[in-house]
């Protein structure tokens, strides 16, 4: 096939214009890696005059982004608009009504609607492909879906959300208090307009419902995700967290288990000496482990124009390649349901507490432990305050309701003097 | 298409035995992911009656590799045989003459041969796929191929060879000198049956230029690779760099220059907390930069039956979706002829040599290094034995062109007590 792949972008953004830049760039090297040219002939975005920085006159203008989706001349709609609803989503689904292969980086889009968008692209011929979605830059939809095929995937987990990562590691590196580097956060622009897509998970919980649903063959089910933001990590956590050789992160974990598929969105204490205790900053990290191939591990830049552009790209030129793999691996109608599971995979447990500064309030929590079968690997009793007692607990391998049960029975002895904090700490 | 996709596979050691393992244990799997069963039709192997620990008996024997490539009931020739000629190489060739895909983990026959079987198969409308041939179960073939095809690569860099991974950081952590820890990798069955393949860095040169071609659009040259093996590697230089916050890992690096394409594989020093210096034993590490995508970092198991017969599965997957991708990302007749350059990116250099215990020796070094223009980041003289003094250099970027200089003209001034040891520094 040699004719000219004609895409109609939908959303000049920062990804938007990177990719008008890559094409008007390279047309020459994307033409010999897939043996025909790659042409932009249509774009839609809010504001027609705004300077983006291209030059975007050779290009039809469409105001409406269903009117560009449905276009004569244009094969593939890629969709940079985002947003779960509205726009987004109708203007997807009429390209895919009229014919049209989709590109998208809308993690929320996909992560809401994703089943009924795949099988109606499938039902039509089309494909809908989203690289762009899931850790930017990172090609981690293809190695999962493609390169990755011929193994059962075991977990799937990462740290996909750059803000959040941005977050913890400048708390821990200035010593800084979480509303102090939130608002540096934000004063630097990395937050989205609703910050609680960042900080509260949701975001990174959407990828990796994505990432679940290619990894264990079932429906993208992101309500299913254990949620669970980072608003409440304090720096005293952080601090202490390293003193004993951990790191917290914003760590995103699936596994499919005899009870039914478990996804958590969570902070988690990962050994500081591991890859994904490292991450700094702005970078992703994606962990796949498989039974054939045991862990594979790929890093590289979350977010920004050149790496989420590099990712639409690949989309688009596997089109052009003639290159078509249903969204999610296997044809959605053939993706099961999942149950979602609550998240009993037993692990180590990170506990802080402060305790009432009085004779017998350790060993209460002792006892308490011992008796829900709570294992203590280390105890740490730090630098007294006026009235009360902090205490550090590292546990050995148990599950989330046996420490539950032993929280809730040493609260009732009164001898806590705030509400403990408990984070998993994650084997990687 | 929902017919099966027929596999006819020549070599049963570890990786084939393996492949046959996953397509017996996962044929619903494999179905649901591809849309059609994958079966295997007919084996080939030196000796028919060794016990592999699979049960071969639904499948046709061939005792020739060649009669097996040309079976009508085969639509892919799946060469796990290795070995850059004779059978390999001849069944392959029978294969695309008889209009098969191949898929084949032979770096080697690739390395030395890879053009005109890729022009060959891609005349007969074939392809040959290799992601089993670098990096093991790490699917970096398909990542550079095809999830990073919007970007221009400008560097490639990998440790790719598991055994001399396995012997620097065995070096490290033990003190023990190469001789030893080289013939306890040997009693392990770590080596190849020639050793130099492993030591000499010749199978991983092989991988390199096999990368180096995809990410530049050039033909595989083996030979334009500079090859320098790890067996100069004293446990003085890992333990000296160790000192200075470096390790030693035989290191590959490709990059395209204004001079032609440079290609070296040889032990190099990177810093002991990059995500390459990290890496420990038998993992490969692969590094490619796009000018779009920045750093993107794979990991995972080199070698072993589960990890490569993963990626072997993964590109017979791939022929059973429909997904046809030129052997080297485009037409092999579209690729260029690359001019191969000696490495004239500067870099700073780690230098250690013995002088004569004599005054002025030092300066005598020095002022050798500043005529050639090569300035000193860090030196250092340690522990004096009888007669010698041990220094140690670490320098300002610099060319390797200059470095030489230095060294003829220094060592010309009779200072030097044993050859000098350099090692680049390579900055990742």
């Amino acid at each position: 096939m040699t004719e000219p792949l004609r895409l109609g972008i939908a959303g000049l953004g920062t990804v938007g214009a990177g990719v008008v830049k890559i094409i008007r760039q390279k047309a020459n090297l994307l033409t010999a890696r897939t043996g025909r040219p790659v042409v932009i002939t249509a774009v839609s975005a809010r504001s027609k005059d705004k300077d983006r920085g291209v030059n975007l006159s050779a290009y039809a203008w469409e105001d409406d982004p269903v009117a560009l989706a449905k276009r004569d001349d244009v094969d593939v709609f890629v969709e940079l608009m985002g947003g779960a609803d509205g726009p987004a989503k109708a203007a997807t689904e009429a390209a895919i009504a009229a014919g049209k292969d989709v590109v998208t980086a809308n993690k929320a889009m996909l992560a809401l609607h994703g089943q009924e968008l795949a099988i109606a692209a499938e039902n039509a011929g089309r494909v809908i492909r989203f690289e762009a979605a899931v850790a930017g830059g990172i090609p981690v939809v293809k190695a999962l879906t493609e390169g990755l095929a011929g193994n059962q995937i075991e977990r799937v987990m990462g740290v996909m959300n750059g803000t959040c990562n941005y977050i913890l590691t400048r708390m821990q590196s200035t010593g800084l208090p979480y509303d102090q580097v939130f608002e540096e956060a934000n004063q630097l622009g990395y937050l989205e307009s609703d910050p609680n897509l960042d900080v509260g998970g949701i975001d990174a919980g959407h990828k990796l419902a994505l990432l679940a649903s290619i990894a264990f063959g079932t429906q993208v089910a992101f309500d299913g995700v254990d949620l669970e933001g980072i608003g409440q990590i304090t720096i005293e956590d952080i601090t202490q967290a390293a003193d004993m050789g951990f790191r917290i992160k914003l760590l995103g974990v699936a596994q499919m288990t005899a009870r039914g598929l478990e996804q958590r969105m969570s902070p988690c204490l990962v050994p500081a000496d591991s890859p994904l205790g490292q991450l700094e900053g702005g970078t992703n990290m994606v962990v796949i482990e498989g039974d054939h191939v045991g862990q594979i591990v790929l890093r590289g830049a979350g977010a920004g124009e050149g790496p989420t552009a590099s990712a639409v790209m690949s989309d688009v030129l596997d089109i052009a390649r003639g290159i078509r793999v249903c969204t999610f691996g296997q044809p959605a109608k053939t993706l099961e349901c999942a149950k979602a599971a609550k998240s009993t995979t037993p692990a180590p447990y990170y506990l802080r507490m402060d305790l009432h500064d009085k004779p017998g309030a350790l060993a209460k929590i002792a006892t308490a432990l011992g008796e829900a079968g709570v294992s203590v690997d280390r105890m740490r009793q730090y630098g007294h305050e006026q009235t009360s007692a902090p205490v550090l607990i590292v546990t050995h391998k148990t599950t989330r309701d046996s420490l539950d049960i032993a929280i809730k029975s040493f609260a009732a002895t009164g001898v806590l003097a705030s509400n403990p904090v408990t984070i998993r700490i994650e084997t990687v």
